[in-house]
């Protein structure tokens, strides 16, 4: 088998841990398989690095940033494959240059646009254990990229997928992914198997394992997807195709996110454009909205609900303050004390009652929807943040996520 | 004027160092020049980034070890151009295989083969300041190399030379080049100006202010160089070609070396291919004979004298004493105890009178002569360790070198 491997930050921290990864790794190639590992920057070496050109500049250029950077995934790439080679393995440590990995021209944030596969291919049949250093690129006028947050993921994805490699293999300090998180429900279980689409949910939902680039890439190349632990033997995830199985599954997992904040604006005169008007001024400011709710009152009045990220949350306020005023909108109402609970399934497309026993044991716990937002596989509901761990521990429950697999036949 | 500068890594030690290094960069920009700056990795960088590597093996693979020990390099660069375009100055920070230049295949001592001047040419002529990674370069196959110690003085003289600069500077912690070492000679004065010869004789003679392959650079693509302080504004030494006011100077310096060791062979029976065959095993062996005496007594036998670096004594002593027994020499003595010190000036060529001098001076000190050797503008002789201090001070002060330049039309 040709395995594409990614190693985490964590898990190449330090020379101990990379030397417990280079064994991890010859025990695949003793077995006869073709390997190429991607690799992270040792854990806080990426934020050592963007803090010394913030030093210096709260705006640092970025294509000298990507410069700099880069030379975290650099460093744990060569140091693997001296540790390989120590141990007798041969290996070959190549950047994304030399790769070639071409990106676009857009700095820390760059997309990848083609994968060379020469280079790789003819060290594999060297017999050769190919390290890629994972995170960056380059572009056609040969500036170095990086690829954003959870790159080196992407990365290892786009390297299975034009390699065309039988798996790729996802190291990090989790063991899979769980049907809630494991810190606020010890109940939760990890999962055997799930699909793209509702791994791409989970991770707009708010869950950490990956970041929705890579597991995008993996659903157009039809990349098998497995998630595990560098720390231990578990068997992990696999992220793949929805077959019949997953399909009676009417939920797989409980997910939570608290980074968002909560804008209204109530009585606004309902006429068309009122969207655009709203909406168009944030979005030009850089700013994500999330979920969007409107609703009209009968006296053709229009009451406006969405929500932002935190972070962005008083650039936003501002923005639609001003707007409301000139739109004579009637009150402008903010909350960051929201939380966003969502359960997602593939079974779900197929069986209504889901939505129902979503909200109704919600209700039983005397906690109050503020704002629902729904996908073929998702249901999303905006509730005071206080109640985010007993939410998800509700859902959890309810939907019996913590024993084995719920089958859509078993529900009476 | 178009001037190449280079700053090692004392002089990027730090964010404060690189922001003092920006302001000197942007006076020289201010006043109308063209620059290019090549960067060393910041002071400890280079030997913390080996010792990673050798903590992992006591050997480790050279082509990773260059990948690894490059990224110093590019982290400065990178820093430095940041900082310069904070200011508000355009720069460009470039690592060797964006430049590019290529180099031999000769892992952690490559040697520069071509410099591309397009691309550097293009960001000048952009008005950008040119930052270069220095100590590193590319293979034609595209991997990265380093230059050996002292391997961005070489950079810097190379694209010098290729860029035609008017001017090469290098900053470093010393103000410049001096008749004698001044931390053993208080009086020792800092030379105007000395010929690339003469600093040739200097480096392979002790004196550590440059690399010679950097200046040996300099002399075949007549670089005019500066060596200089980035710490204060003093004016440095200038290496140039030789002129008529250095010829008539009878002694530029004194320079010291305590780092080699002496073997001696007596009683060898004296035969054609003797040399080859001991010198033969000791090259194979990677170690470097400096100076070689042999001497012949009446009765065919002969005695060999010559000095080894002292960290491959023990390992040149074995294979002496097995040469030995097989030619049936009488007997093997080493001595690690020693020390060269020579007098270095393009004067000497026609003023035979300089060697009688130095010996006579060694002698009225009481300091027995080992070992002589010479070459067109270098006396060197070995002494006894213990004496060098006082053999250094006695010759500067011999030849007055503490003075304004010493003038051969002065001498009596």
């Amino acid at each position: 088998m040709l395995i594409v491997q990614k190693y985490g930050g964590t898990s190449v921290a330090n020379l101990e841990r990379i030397k417990n990864v280079a064994s991890r790794i010859a025990k695949y190639k003793d077995e006869g398989h073709d390997l190429v590992v991607v690799v992270s920057a040792m854990a806080g070496e990426t934020d050592r690095l963007i803090n010394l050109a913030r030093q210096i500049t709260e705006n640092p250029p970025l294509r000298e940033l990507d410069l700099l950077v880069s030379t975290g995934e650099q460093v744990s790439s060569a140091l693997l494959s001296i540790t390989l080679q120590s141990m007798g393995y041969p290996a070959i440590a190549l950047l994304g240059f030399q790769v070639p990995i071409y990106t676009t021209e857009l700095f820390t944030k760059a997309k990848i646009k083609e994968v060379g596969k020469k280079k790789i291919k003819e060290e594999l049949s060297r017999g050769k254990i190919v390290v890629v250093a994972g995170f960056q690129g380059i572009t056609e006028s040969g500036d170095i990229t990086t690829l954003g947050r959870g790159g080196s993921d992407t990365t290892a994805v786009a390297l299975a997928a034009a390699l065309k490699a039988d798996l790729c293999e996802i190291y990090t300090d989790v063991e899979g992914v769980y049907t809630a998180d494991p810190r606020i429900v010890p109940q939760a279980r990890k999962l055997k198997k799930i699909s793209y689409e509702e791994m791409l949910e989970m991770a707009s939902a708010g869950a950490k394992v990956l970041e929705m680039r890579s597991v995008e890439l993996a659903m157009i190349y039809k990349v098998p997807l497995v998630v595990r632990s560098s720390f231990n033997n578990a068997e992990g995830t696999l992220i793949t195709e929805e077959d019949e199985e997953m399909e009676k599954v009417l939920v797989s997992g409980v997910t939570y996110n608290r980074n968002e904040a909560r804008i209204s604006v109530y009585g606004v005169p309902d006429r068309p454009g009122l969207a655009a008007k709203l909406f168009g001024p944030i979005g030009e400011a850089g700013i994500i909205v999330d979920m969007i709710i409107q609703t009209a009152r009968p006296e053709g009045i229009a009451d406006m609900t969405f929500t932002v990220p935190k972070t962005d949350f008083r650039k936003a306020m501002e923005i639609v303050k001003n707007i409301a005023r000139e739109i004579k909108a009637e009150k402008v109402e903010g909350d960051e004390n929201i939380a966003k609970v969502s359960i997602i399934g593939a079974g779900m497309k197929t069986h209504p009652g889901v939505a129902k026993k979503m909200f109704e044991t919600l209700a039983r716990h005397g906690i109050n929807i503020m704002m629902i937002s729904t996908s073929e596989i998702k249901i999303s509901c905006v509730i005071e943040e206080k109640y985010t761990e007993l939410a998800v521990r509700a859902l959890h429950e309810a939907f019996n996520l913590g024993e084995a697999p719920f089958f859509v036949e078993e529900e009476r």
